[in-house]
């Protein structure tokens, strides 16, 4: 079974960065865990989901949040909801982690000798092939680079079912880290935060087209 | 119009990771364009598309590319469509460089006011935020993050058409980039390369089911 290519691009053009969205619309228990579970099924580098997402309905939070944010002002306070995705620090996603271990063996649940293949693999990887192990950041910024897949589904699922979001980066990354520590706890030692990307009914539309180069400008045919 | 929510999960169920595909099969033109339009209408952070997509069709160029992409064995000479995404160097993604400046007034096409507020909110976000501007490091992979989005899109579009896709990191980055740079005079001052990713049809069904973290091991609520 396939969708019809024109309905999936009418989902790509409705989706924009909702900035405010219609306060009185709740996004449906079953609609907000169809798009959850797109993040979920959503793949990563070799498949080791260094993500949690956290959905922040407490609104004494949001507004808390609201103040390290300048880039959710109207949308944290009008959201049905509200994602803080998380990204595994770096000493967990070493090749060698007792974490990525784990990982394989548990939730792939691997047998041992593919646990070895795979890990010398993932050493290759990150020690040669993209330079990881020399910093924490480029070791994080890596794990970050797979939420935007998960972020990327969301937004784009959501869409499909007519339900606007918005992805924010506009936000002090510590001042929020400490924020989630400090009020619920969030262990600093293990997670970041990656972004934050508001769900809802948007409460107008929008003011200006989607501006995009053309195909010509951003492909390019080796033949 | 919105899509149904089982159809949808029924395409992220049919994404994998393939291995290997079919070569006698291509993807027609019409249903490639289509994938690459949700990569051209994908967001990104403040709007800035820092990306390009060569689809290397080119059969020498894709057996030379092979020999520094270990992760690519079966997938580059089987795949009907191969696409290496590039990803705009850090000096071009800089608050006040003449390419975001040129962007925002051409292709986004906001008026100078607009421009110079969203410059500064680029540059708090650039210098204080995300701390981007104290390596070039780490600026190429913020924009490489935004780079995934369009990955996860047209991963998605292709499996909700029925077309499979494998998304490809392991390669050596410098080893490609010097690829590209002697065959196809890739401007190494002004693209890196974020990833490859093939296109085309399964040669055989997974030969594992889909592991995920249950939707409780990944979701935390906050009421």
């Amino acid at each position: 079974m396939t969708i019809s290519k024109p309905e999936i691009l009418q989902a790509y053009q409705f989706r924009h960065a909702c900035k405010e969205f219609d306060a009185e619309r709740k996004i449906s228990e079953d609609d907000f865990s169809f798009i959850l579970e797109t993040a979920r099924l959503s793949p990563s580098s070799f498949g080791i989901e260094p993500w949690k997402f956290l959905v922040i309905q407490n609104p004494a939070l949001r507004e808390t949040l609201k103040q390290s944010t300048w880039g959710g002002q109207k949308q944290l306070p009008t959201a049905s909801h509200v994602v803080v995705t998380l990204v595994r620090k770096s000493h967990f996603m070493k090749y060698d982690s007792a974490f990525v271990q784990h990982f394989m063996r548990e939730v792939q649940q691997f047998p041992e000798d593919i646990i070895a293949l795979r890990s010398s693999f993932l050493e290759q990887f990150q020690r040669e092939d993209f330079d990881l192990l020399s910093s924490e950041r480029a070791m994080t910024d890596w794990s970050g680079k797979q939420t935007y897949i998960a972020l990327a589904n969301m937004m784009t699922a959501a869409a499909m079912i007519g339900v606007d979001s918005c992805p924010i980066e506009g936000f002090t990354q510590k001042a929020v880290e400490q924020i989630l520590a400090d009020e619920i706890g969030l262990d600093l030692q293990q997670w970041g935060v990656a972004y934050l990307v508001a769900f809802g009914y948007r409460k107008e539309q929008p003011a200006r087209d989607k501006t995009r180069q053309s195909l010509d400008a951003v492909v390019e045919w080796v033949n």
